[in-house]
């Protein structure tokens, strides 16, 4: 670290600092010397000592998310909890950050710093050709999402489209027609879900109306807002397909507070099974995704590209959980 | 590392094994190892680098948990999420761990070895005892949960004897006298929530009825279960206090499938405060944990404690929120 620090012209401690991605350090000298710690093949830190074999490895396990989400949505918090068993178990640290879209740098000079063998992301957000991008820089890694055509990472999700297929499908099966959308389909995950909803509706001759497509974000603060806005309109709909069990849940809220029945009125689908959606009245019918499953998949994934093994992706049992709410 | 492996007679990698605390290597020899690195002052790895001045600093957070419970409680992944932001806003690192009762002992060696600089622990569950020894040992922490009369480690939490408090004289306010406490105060502050339950009930001259006391787990994976046992016993009461949102929650959606009116014929308070809280139907009556103001709070007192500071707690603002569910 002094040879680095006496070519870059800097102190050791910020060669150190820089080399850990701290912001303190300006944008052009920590690529400086990164560049610099690069070409003389240095690594330095916790994760140099997990590279080497028989220690004990670091992952990095990367939060993407807008700050109202992580608080809030016991989904993706799900997810934490499965990977953090899944890490513990094969005696390997996990080093967790939350990341917002705007430090997305952060993840590159994580593991070339040394300081975690690899990263586990949850959460693709708008980011997909970042993470394309570090893939193709050789960045191990593995993310929790959806698995988009062109993606160069290895991705765990469930079968987005699947579940909205199946949700849509059993909807109609119940003899709904007018089945409104609740998702925000800038996000990859809702727009596969969406897809599968729109095959299912075309499969059954119905035609998609515009106005029954309400662009919620996951996790959304104004949840409870959008959806009364939305529900004030008074469109005429006989079913909700929403694409989280938060925002279902919700919605059932602000029916039974308009005296709408569910599901005599209208009938109510989810997305996730989070350990609540048993639990509220009438129970929710929901696409279930194997939380308990995605840890061990994902330290999986992120392993394989280590090794730099054919890049895969695990698709999670994908299963529509009938409950009272659709029946 | 090399000296004392020629020390101990053992490999240089069963000595960095042994300091990170690896079970691989049998407890007596990880003893040995690590009071022999003490002996020399030798600390090692990640947590060695960022004791020294400037770097990056390490904290570890401890999830102390049954498997059941991390996956599924939405608030106490609610107070990671917060953790995690405090953590990374001052630019330092989070090792995260959940560690189940029986593998206490690594909490001591992550700071031992030097891998993290002080711990953060959420949940306390039936360890005070083991907490007080760690404090005793010198190891800088600060823990989630209920400050107890005897504990010398620092604690953040609510005012567990307020909440329960408030919660119960709310409940007699509106005219209820069979209130029953759903809760088990094993838990450190489900009981300082029931010693507050029964203050206010004490000060009201209402006599408190065992049968009225229903020992539930916090996230137990069979809730509902246990909730439809004691509805079953068909015993008299008017209203409820759970000691959590979820199970309030649940207990709300087992008291409709009987037609029993929330809140005219049963009046519910939970406690938390959980995102979906506010979204059921009734919306609930609940005590809030101020889960954004905890990461920031348990960061400041384990800094307190790696500096020496003078033992404290934190009681962050405990408030009842009244819904309809209690009205």
């Amino acid at each position: 670290m002094t040879d680095i620090a006496r070519m870059a012209g800097v102190s050791a401690s910020t060669v150190s600092r820089a080399l850990s991605g701290s912001p303190l350090i300006p944008e052009a000298t920590r690529t400086r010397i990164t560049e610099l710690a690069r070409s003389l093949n240095y690594r330095v830190n916790a994760g140099a000592a997990s590279l080497r074999k028989g220690d004990v490895q670091t992952i990095g396990v990367v939060l993407l998310s807008d700050s109202a989400q992580m608080i809030s949505d016991p989904f993706l918090l799900g997810i934490l909890g499965s990977l953090t068993d899944a890490v513990n178990e094969q005696g390997m640290n996990l080093l967790l950050s939350r990341l917002h879209e705007d430090s997305k740098d952060r993840m590159r000079s994580m593991v070339e710093s040394g300081q975690v063998t690899g990263l586990i992301v949850i959460g693709q957000l708008t980011l997909h050709e970042h993470l394309n991008e570090l893939a193709h820089l050789g960045i191990p890694m593995a993310v929790w999402g959806a698995a988009l055509p062109d993606a160069s990472y290895p991705v765990v999700g469930s079968d987005n489209r699947l579940g909205g297929y199946l949700a849509t499908r059993h909807l109609i099966e119940q003899g709904c027609r007018r089945i409104a959308f609740f998702g925000d389909t800038t996000h990859p995950e809702a727009g596969q879900r969406f897809q599968g909803h729109a095959q299912a509706m075309e499969e059954a001759g119905i035609e998609l109306d515009p106005r029954l497509r309400q662009h919620f974000l996951f996790g959304d603060a104004r949840l409870r807002e959008s959806i009364d806005g939305w529900l004030n309109q008074q469109l005429d709909f006989d079913a909700i397909f929403a694409c989280s069990d938060v925002t279902a849940i919700s919605l059932m809220g602000a029916l039974r507070e308009r005296n709408i029945a569910v599901p005599a009125q209208v009938r109510v689908v989810g997305y996730d099974d989070i350990l609540l959606a048993s639990h509220v009245h009438p129970p929710l019918t929901t696409v279930r995704q194997p939380i308990a499953q995605a840890g061990r998949a994902l330290v999986d994934l992120m392993f394989e590209s280590v090794a730099g093994a054919a890049r895969r992706n695990i698709v999670l049992p994908t299963e529509l959980i009938v409950r009272e709410s659709s029946l």
